[in-house]
């Protein structure tokens, strides 16, 4: 004992950190050395690591440099450990909502969803749109096009992306007999005038991280399904299930999660829809690409560090976390459960918010707790007039840490919410933004490896990805008292976002701090380690996560190669309503500027 | 990876598992082979576990052998992890109670708890007994004696014991100007005809754990006082103070509260009363022999794994662990703060009811939680008539996995009840005890090298004893993984719990497996690991810990030696006036054959 030790950051008492915007406090950029690797290069890293003799002083110095035994291992800090982020419930008197009643099946809360939306897009001057969940439903009611015929659409769109030359690797697993299956239901049900909801008949995917029969749930492994199989639905899918939706697949994902390229060596890197050659993102890779690419108006994926929120922003659509506890995680792969959470991509906010009433409640939080269970809000949208005195907290060091594009686009937003709608910008430094990151990295690393640990037990590694090896053998590194340290790192800032809560109504940042990069041919079998990239993409993401803040991206333009760009704001625990109020308005300003993708399947076309 | 792997048990679920008296879940007997060691072979052993090289696989094989990594660390199960042992409020609807006003001082909860009391004492045929609180009132308001003159009379006392030929290491501090100052104002405000409260001028002691001014708080060590001076008086000294009491110094105990011996390289081997060369037992060391020894008839204790119930049950006396977060933690030092709580140490139970009344309350019990604070209820105690229809579970195999003498005795002691207050007994079976008994010291341990870390960084070695050594090179083991998997098995260890509860009030065993055994002089310098004596001792303690359950230890006769016997009492969350009902019944059978200790103090005796 006593060798190598590193020395901890002191940290002083909460009460004691300016928060304002001249503070002491500095701006920490993540401290990422490491080079890009991939092929030949990440099997040896990987080697390395797993070797008994190498592997953990390789280990040690890796933490080390990334400032881990600094910032947490070794930190001296008074807060006592947070260890789930389950905030307890309070009313927050937010403007334009409506209190909806807890005991409402789905589809009655979808239909309550809907009485709270105007028409927005047929009233907007837009350059592009998607078909939203109400342009399916008219078009069914209507009788302009069946289910059916949209499920035959489907699955020709789905082979023909799925196989070369195109080969976008957006699904891991889809079922043609399955979809027409239920096509042909929907399509009766619409023929007797009875559709169940407003999604009947709507496609929809899921991340396969999430249970959905018929589908074994891979978490983007080639294994993990045969040590668990898929007994039942998900929670949220047999609520979309009961409002008669069409599920068409299992959405390709980086492998567990454990990425954020959504490049996998599995089942392929899924390809951009608005430049093939460039990432998805992940880890809901396929989730967001397939309503980039028009599939589906919305998907299903899982946020444990930015995984909806990224793919969402850099496929230019909108990604929607709720708050933890929000949507029951049952049916989830517990990779991480006390930072994932189910989050859904759509083409629109509307429609985000659609399937958020369909999967979200009143629920229990905790069978051993008797807290109030959270109220379920409704946020009561208007086309006209959004609403007023919104304070949007801005950390300028933070958010000006991406590239210059993103940097000007993002600002660009702001500044026309603040013309157009009025709201304030309030400049506030959130303190140990990465301190947070890497405690969160310590926390979904471990919960990872405890969640898999019986079945890794069982494994042939030969059947992980070389990326995916690498991620768990530093994730099974961390020792008892890194992952405690952590925990207390987690009521800390999380004691400091309440204190910004009391000044700003949300924290507004870039989503992500560069745009789609290129998938290279050498990260096609291996994976690749890209920890420069990745740490640009999850630099927004973690409060999302790590504090279990309810947060939405919306597509906001576009860098000069055309590829997209996202805004994200970060709401208080239970604030759904204002981040929805907030995001349409944000969209209402920019739908005007959207672009079509390269790849795009218009399933309603009028023959 | 992959190499030296240990099957993990895989758990089935709770619902499966059969809890009565026939089922097919069998009693694991602690595995324990270490032998005994001390004087130079702790040296050796301490030098080996530091060592960078054999260190880590040492400990391997210690964990393995144990079975941490088998039923623990590569344990297969379903439960999400309980963190924190804090059980929402219930109702439990106890007979002979009453409610108790949550604004309350102390010294007025003291006079509820008094008026909830019988003059029990008085109207019994005792062996033995020694002063009480109500003696120390009454003597001191009869003008019969003076706090000053009790004050000669201890301080006398303390200097007798504290140094040879006796050297019975009763105390690490103790401030003869502080003890005469308090005792001065307390013989003043007798002397006006204003005490405080029933505990004006009645001495306390506290264990070195606790804050207590003028003191620094060593817990046991000669060094931790130095990187954390003591600012104020804990939360629990606080009120005491308040009532008036004489707080006489601070108690010797276990270094770092890490072993179950009571054997301090530094400050001595605390002596018990009954035997001076036996030990008394630990962490609370002191504060067991001190009220055995009738220097006072209450202390202070911190229970992290049995260290209250341990040393009273070796010495003779009543140990009393309330509820996890009924009495609030604020400064006791945070070696373990999921586990830990403090407890009283008193000669009856009548005072350990009056100081759990000094101490506790209705504390919000988390600051982020809306949770419903708990109530405060008194048992209402008659000396005539114990309260009907308890149901005491008992599991067979572990309640007789003990000595000849104490399965004896506990049981004897059980037949009374039955036979005097028809109360019966209900045959269970507890599941996975040894499996929470490993999770427990994962936790313990963690939590430990977490609160210690920073100070560890600063520490030279050779100012921590030999025995603390071992224990903080095993204890800063554990992986985030193993330590997330005891979390796991707390959740499902008390699903067990809260079935033993619907069928009965409380779960009843022997509190120690030995009797105090004999301290060697090779221990004196380094102090001892005698794992196999510590696991008897440990053996029925967990339960209060890791689940945070309340205790009771009742001293209920004597082995052949003479030496004492304890049986405890583990009640539902927030069920203490049950609790105290059933020790004060069993207290009335077992106190006419109360034995005085060797070393006895007489503070109260008439001239």
């Amino acid at each position: 004992m006593g060798l190598l030790k590193a020395k901890g950051v002191v940290y002083e008492p909460v009460e004691k950190v300016d928060l304002g915007p001249d503070s002491r406090e500095f701006y920490l950029r993540a401290n990422v050395k490491a080079p890009r690797m991939a092929g030949f290069l990440v099997k040896i890293f990987s080697w390395f690591l797993e070797s008994r003799i190498f592997g953990p002083a390789l280990l040690y110095i890796l933490t080390r440099n990334n400032l881990v035994h600094k910032l947490v291992s070794n930190a001296e800090l008074e807060e006592s450990p947070l260890y789930v982020p389950l905030h307890p419930f309070e009313e927050l008197n937010e403007p334009e909502v409506k209190l909806i009643d807890a005991d409402l099946s789905p589809p009655h809360r979808v239909q309550q969803a809907i009485e709270c939306l105007p028409n927005l897009l047929n009233g907007l001057n837009y350059s592009f749109r998607r078909w939203t969940i109400m342009d399916y439903s008219r078009a069914y009611n209507s009788g302009q096009i069946t289910p059916y015929a949209v499920a035959e659409r489907l699955i020709a769109a789905i082979r023909q992306s799925s196989t070369p030359p195109m080969d976008m690797a957006f699904f891991i697993n889809y079922n043609v007999e399955d979809i027409f299956r239920q096509a042909t239901e929907s399509t009766q049900r619409y023929q007797t005038g009875k559709p169940i909801s407003a999604l009947d008949g709507v496609p929809i995917a899921v991340k396969d991280e999430i249970d959905c029969n018929p589908y074994p749930t891979t978490g983007g492994t080639k294994w993990l399904h045969k040590f668990r199989p898929c007994k039942e639905d998900a929670y949220c899918v047999k609520c979309l299930r009961s409002c008669g939706a069409m599920l068409i697949g299992k959405t390709n994902m980086h492998e567990l999660g454990a990425g954020t390229s959504g490049i996998n060596p599995h089942y392929g890197a899924t390809r951009n829809p608005y430049d093939a050659g460039k990432i998805s993102g992940g880890s809901s890779s396929g989730s967001a690409a397939v309503v980039a690419a028009g599939l589906c108006p919305v998907s299903l994926g899982v946020d444990g560090g930015g995984s909806v929120r990224m793919p969402a922003a850099l496929c230019g659509v909108v990604g929607f976390k709720p708050t933890f506890g929000r949507v029951p995680h049952a049916g989830v792969l517990p990779l991480n459960w006390t930072v994932g959470m189910v989050g859904v991509l759509a083409g629109t906010i509307e429609d985000a918010f659609i399937i958020y009433a369909a999967i979200s409640g009143q629920f229990p939080l905790n069978e051993s707790s008797n807290t109030q269970p959270p109220k379920v809000y409704f946020p009561l949208l208007r086309s006209s007039s959004p609403i007023s005195n919104v304070r949007l907290a801005r950390y300028g060091e933070w958010f000006n840490d991406c590239s210059d594009d993103i940097r000007a686009c993002c600002s660009h937003a702001l500044d026309q919410l603040y013309e157009k709608c009025g709201w304030k910008t309030v400049e506030v430094t959130i303190p140990e933004i990465e301190a947070m990151r890497l405690a969160h990295y310590v926390t979904i690393g471990t919960e990872c490896t405890t969640s898999l640990s019986s079945y890794l037990e069982k494994l042939n590694f030969a059947e992980l990805g070389w990326d995916a090896r690498v991620a768990l053998s530093v994730y099974g590194a961390f020792n008892a008292k890194e992952y405690v340290k952590a925990q207390k790192l987690r009521n800390r800032v999380m004691e400091f976002h309440k204190k910004i809560f009391a000044k700003a109504d949300v924290i507004v940042t870039p989503t992500i701090g560069v745009t789609a990069y290129p998938i290279f041919k050498d990260a096609m079998e291996t994976g690749e380690l890209d920890y420069i990239n990745g740490a640009a993409l999850v630099r927004y993401q973690i409060a999302g996560n790590f504090l279990g803040l309810p947060a939405v991206t919306i597509p906001v333009g576009y860098d000069e190669k055309g590829l997209p760009i996202g805004l994200q704001f970060i709401g208080k625990p239970w604030s759904e309503p204002t981040l929805i109020h907030i995001a349409f308005a944000m969209q209402a300003l920019c739908i005007s500027d959207y672009r079509k993708p390269q790849v795009f399947y218009d399933l309603l076309k009028e023959d």
